[in-house]
């Protein structure tokens, strides 16, 4: 039976640090690494073992990926990374602090900003720090400049009915390690859920989602491995 | 301009005590991973930075591979891991103390099994403790019962051929993270080493060898990335 682990990657230093990250490249913390751990060895006490693995170009996601399955003993297994699971890109909020981004520009345009289904945030300006326009791991892809959640649904599902799809229909048991709203993307797909609702569903860190498909490849109900 | 890089994993636990490894999937140890991260910090000290990464399907080359990559900001390139990698399979041998094996059969005997090219050592019993025939990540696999440096050359090259050097020959810089024997078949190719030759030849652990190619993919001198 074709199965998808979805996992949101562990706890990351701006997660921490409580600041705007998107696709800026920010390393886990050691709560995370631990995080990543438990989720391969949640996935080896209940036997659900990845035969197929796709990620992001992200740090935070590839490590959550290789730290989950050396824990379940499938480090061996086929890897794809792919931009198109990079988390959304938080345009001209990247690196900026929540909480001073709030008083300067208010908790209502700030929850816009996060929260709303198609506005997205100011763009970045080029040259500035956060700027990876450059990065040698972007090149020939044309980098956002910034997403609202739609954009990066936008992005992710061609990916899936591509790129992931194909092999989950092989039977395969298929991981996917990435982020906050690439995961939302497959999630709103997936469960069907509204364009309104998909934007308040928080997916938790390092936590195993799970879905299994039938023969005619429509996905069963969403649910935590840790409950089954 | 085409580069290689060959890295062989850092100390493992077996390397630690003395003990024949082949296909057994062996971690790294604590100065296996420092070897691993120090690998990486040379590649980014020098400037040589992979863009597409080969290893086998042995936890500890991935290891390594990923340490390296982490450590040189290069985690997030494409990796692609095959069995014809792996290390030289030990046979019967597997699992063994190197000093109880002399002492059982001789030390001119076991260096014919550890130095000659093309005798090898004996099967490996099916059914005993270290028999993988039946681990899922070889299925489909004919996994040897031994293996001589003959019979790992001839599963090493054609991947080499039909595999690496297309992708190092579109100008990529190739790592190739893999192990003592599988990287004694392409240096022995590369370099072109007597069969006579190549079996004294020591590949050190966590040491970055280096060939450049020209436009007609001939190679360069192996040289030691920190002697450059």
């Amino acid at each position: 039976m074709p199965t998808l682990i979805l996992v949101r990657h562990g706890q990351s230093q701006w997660n921490l640090e409580n600041r705007f990250t998107g696709w800026w490249d920010v390393d886990l913390t050691e709560k995370g690494v631990a995080e990543a751990i438990a989720a391969g060895e949640l996935l080896a006490e209940k036997g659900v073992l990845p035969t197929r693995a796709f990620t992001s170009l992200q740090v935070r996601a590839i490590k959550t990926l290789h730290l989950a399955l050396e824990a379940c003993g499938r480090l061996w297994i086929p890897e794809t990374k792919d931009w198109r699971l990079n988390e959304r890109h938080y345009g001209g909020l990247t690196g900026l602090d929540k909480q001073e981004t709030r008083e300067r520009h208010g908790d209502e345009q700030v929850h816009i900003w996060r929260r709303s289904f198609d506005t997205p945030p100011p763009v970045m300006e080029e040259g500035t720090d956060y700027d990876l326009a450059a990065d040698p791991r972007y090149a020939g892809i044309a980098v956002p400049r910034t997403e609202s959640l739609k954009l990066t649904i936008e992005r992710v599902l061609p990916y899936w009915e591509g790129e992931i799809l194909p092999v989950l229909a092989s039977g395969e048991t298929v991981i996917v390690s990435a982020h906050g709203n690439s995961l939302r993307a497959l999630v709103k797909h997936l469960s069907n859920i509204s364009d309104e609702d998909i934007t308040g569903l928080e997916i938790p860190t390092g936590q195993p989602i799970v879905y299994e498909f039938d023969a005619a490849m429509k996905p069963g109900e969403r649910h935590y491995l840790k409950d089954r």
